[in-house]
């Protein structure tokens, strides 16, 4: 069986937070949203159908954690949440993976879609710490 | 306890499919893709994280048979399905919705998201009635 890897797009936008149980979780390289991403952490997955019912019922409780999570970094980040967008897409990268973020009235995107709307607004490193910190408390890891 | 109706967005935008256990079922009225939207039949829900845990796995369990059927609709339309888009997002209509698409390698919006992208293409009605038929078959109503 192959080994999991996380496709190298994720590394190159994203941050390590840690893993859960299901997926892999990493924090989003853009300033502007407090934004996770999930990548259930098994080799050649595309569709959440290609999960097995109970990993299927992970990753819904996993992507409700990680809205709690969302919600700590944004607080972290001094940013406000009116509403948690949840996405699996993978049109770019294929190997699947959840978007889970927060969004509030007049942000950069709003009220449409943040895939694919613009470059992201790069952290300093201590922002950065201080949000991956905060994903990390949240999700207990 | 107040009664569930779908929000009135939903209504001009798409048409009724059924009901499964958890979510009433719609088309979108978008030629261009077969696309389904799935609403959890409770009132006041905005968030994946307001339905109850039972419901979570339901809704998940709904979504992938979505999934299938959405493969059935673009098959009763001609259309082929090289990846599918789940998104809970909210942003316009804050009444929690799943959509469920399949999309296609240089489709209107490829590879970008379809929420928010350009008008929809309308139905002629016996399209229409084709593929609500074939979204009714694959969910088995």
């Amino acid at each position: 069986m192959a080994e999991f890897t996380p496709d190298p797009a994720f590394i190159t936008t994203s941050a390590a937070v840690g893993d859960l149980a299901l997926c892999h979780i990493r924090l989003q390289l853009d300033a502007r949203y407090p934004w996770l991403v999930l990548i259930p952490r098994q080799a050649g997955l595309r569709e959440i159908e290609d999960l097995s019912a109970a990993d299927r019922i992970a990753l819904i409780e996993e992507t409700v954690r990680a809205g709690s999570a969302v919600r700590a970094v944004a607080e972290a980040l001094g940013l406000s949440v009116d509403k948690l967008n949840v996405g699996a897409l993978g049109n770019v990268t294929p190997q699947l993976h959840v978007h889970v973020l927060g969004r509030r009235a007049g942000d950069p995107a709003w009220p449409g879609p943040v895939w694919g709307h613009s470059a992201g607004d790069s952290f300093n490193p201590a922002t950065l710490a201080t949000a991956v910190a905060a994903a990390r408390i949240a999700l207990g890891l």
